[in-house]
């Protein structure tokens, strides 16, 4: 398999990025063709200084960066030469199978939709975050590929992520929750109300509104939400745990008798760690694109890369796509379209 | 200072409510008078549980409760002898001086929003939640009062979560963060794009956009976001701080090492969770009514409901509301109006 990785994006640029391509390359032998796209001896420096040689690397100069001021769809119309905008090309030419880009989230999402274009029946993509809970690991979609969503995007969403965790995650049935601030029918906005309708009236494995609450409490299998609350939980989640260490740590070195405590049981403080660690999820596939994109995080370490190269062999192998365009089309034989009075 | 209990409102009923009342009554002899407005037996009932006999407290009696099912106008409207309804109309004629509901959010909002008003140059009124980080307390405004806002709408919460930082926190001059998906002005949904630019307008300390990351990695005194989002965030907040402590609970308890381990240190994890504990905080007063509104979880226990009336009480003692109508004045004579083409 070929993959192109955009060289450039993320907070720390090329030298984490290139750090988790060597390893990548290390680690798994499945990698055929690994494209670093960007400016060219700013990633010879890297590969030099990791001592890389590897046959598979092939640079793809790209002599512009997005960068986070700018805007998405004006960043691809204007900067054709971005590191993202080339690693797109590679998949569009069918030189590369994915592309995995720790850049401007929205102009990889703009990018590919752009040049790629969306599936049949989907309007929009949406970015499916992998999230663990303590009993599964749950599809937050969408976590931030489109802010400003309609309710037929929120009902695209429920699909995409439902094939995911099915084909992907190996869940049977998943279970699917719509993000709302109150269980009830009744509760929400004018489009979750829209959501909630639609979902209920699919062969959708549907609970109903779940709550902030809900989340590590109750879980369900697939959270559906629009871009900007989506990200907003993702994130929040992140600051919340780093920040419940961060404090207990502070606290642990209060006394002496804490520190011994806290030695004795640093096993338990490194399971959870591990367990919430977002480097170890790696990438978040964009669902929806006609073709294959992975979403790494913007701060990606390069163990973050690696395993975000990990997420992208893994949705070769596993080509989601054709099941999404195959249950899309199921939803619309199976389900009469809402009449405008009930929505 | 008298307070109007809703004594039927929250997940548990009278037995938390009324639990949470004799503990308040025990604490704070500055309460003159304690209504508790309810079904007369069940009330009357859990006071002989309590061999609580004080001469503070009132009985008023409501035939009706609303349900989490019903919605919230049309509660207030159907449901007129409903114990929310009848708590409002203490503080309307002058009985009591602020009420404390932990039922349905949406029914005490908008019973005190059709019954009280709102102040002058407030459209709508806004939930106040204290949420703890590591260096300050900050104000999330607005946590679920309000899940269909418009940009106006944020800013006066922005106005009014800084004159509460100000003059009941204690903040000099607080910072201002408007929640959304991205550091820079170019990021978020066509609606807070709108309120950056009021916000950036205003002599607000408005440090421009937050992310979920930001929340305790980076603090401001004021989180401005619409009530959906708000009520997500502070969810989840709560849920993923208690996931973090149930899966460290059970790690901990794989081995000997680690229970000596967590024995040792116990004074952190209880130092930490009680820091965390929402029973502490009490309720959330909803801003921008012309009277006070304290709202309490709906899961709220007797210590959480005597945390909220003592909210109440010091809410009463405060006055915030004629500090947010010159606020709100100061702000329209100092900020020339955004020219519908800036908009």
């Amino acid at each position: 398999m070929k993959i192109a990785l955009d060289a450039m994006g993320g907070d720390f640029g090329p030298p984490n990025i290139v750090g988790g391509a060597v390893m990548a390359l290390g680690e798994y032998p499945r990698i055929e063709k690994l494209f670093l796209v960007g400016d060219t001896p700013r990633i010879e420096a890297e590969l030099i200084k990791h001592g890389c040689h590897d046959g598979r690397v092939e640079i793809v100069h790209a002599t512009q960066v997005v960068e986070m001021s700018d805007g998405a769809v004006d960043a691809v119309r204007r900067k054709k030469d971005s590191s993202v905008s080339r690693a797109v090309d590679l998949v569009k030419k069918g030189d590369a199978d994915a592309i995995v880009s720790a850049g401007h989230t929205g102009a990889a999402v703009a990018a590919t939709t752009i040049k790629l274009r969306t599936l049949p029946g989907i309007d929009r993509p949406g970015i499916a975050a992998l999230i663990p809970s303590e009993t599964n690991l749950f599809v937050l979609i969408d976590a931030g590929a489109n802010s400003d969503a309609r309710a037929e995007h929120l009902l695209q969403y429920a699909i995409m992520g439902e094939v995911y965790s099915r084909h992907v995650l190996g869940y049977k049935k998943p279970v699917i929750g719509l993000m709302s601030i109150g269980d009830e029918d009744v509760k929400g906005t004018g489009m979750t109300k829209e959501v909630f309708k639609m979902l209920k009236q699919s062969q959708l494995n549907f609970r109903g509104n779940i709550e902030g609450h809900d989340l590590f409490e109750n879980p369900v299998e697939v959270v559906v939400c629009d871009g900007f609350v989506g990200n907003v939980v993702l994130k929040t989640c992140e600051s919340v745990s780093e920040a419940v260490f961060r404090w207990l740590k502070h606290e642990l070195l209060q006394s002496k008798v804490r520190m011994a405590g806290a030695y004795l049981a640093r096993n338990a403080f490194r399971a959870i760690k591990k367990k919430l660690n977002y480097e170890e999820y790696g990438g978040m596939p964009l669902l929806g694109v006609n073709g294959i994109c992975i979403i790494a995080h913007g701060a990606s370490t390069p163990l973050a890369i690696k395993n975000a190269l990990r997420v992208a062999a893994e949705s070769i192998e596993q080509q989601v796509n054709p099941h999404i365009i195959e249950e899309v089309r199921r939803y619309h034989e199976t389900t009469a379209p809402l009449e405008p009075a009930l929505r």
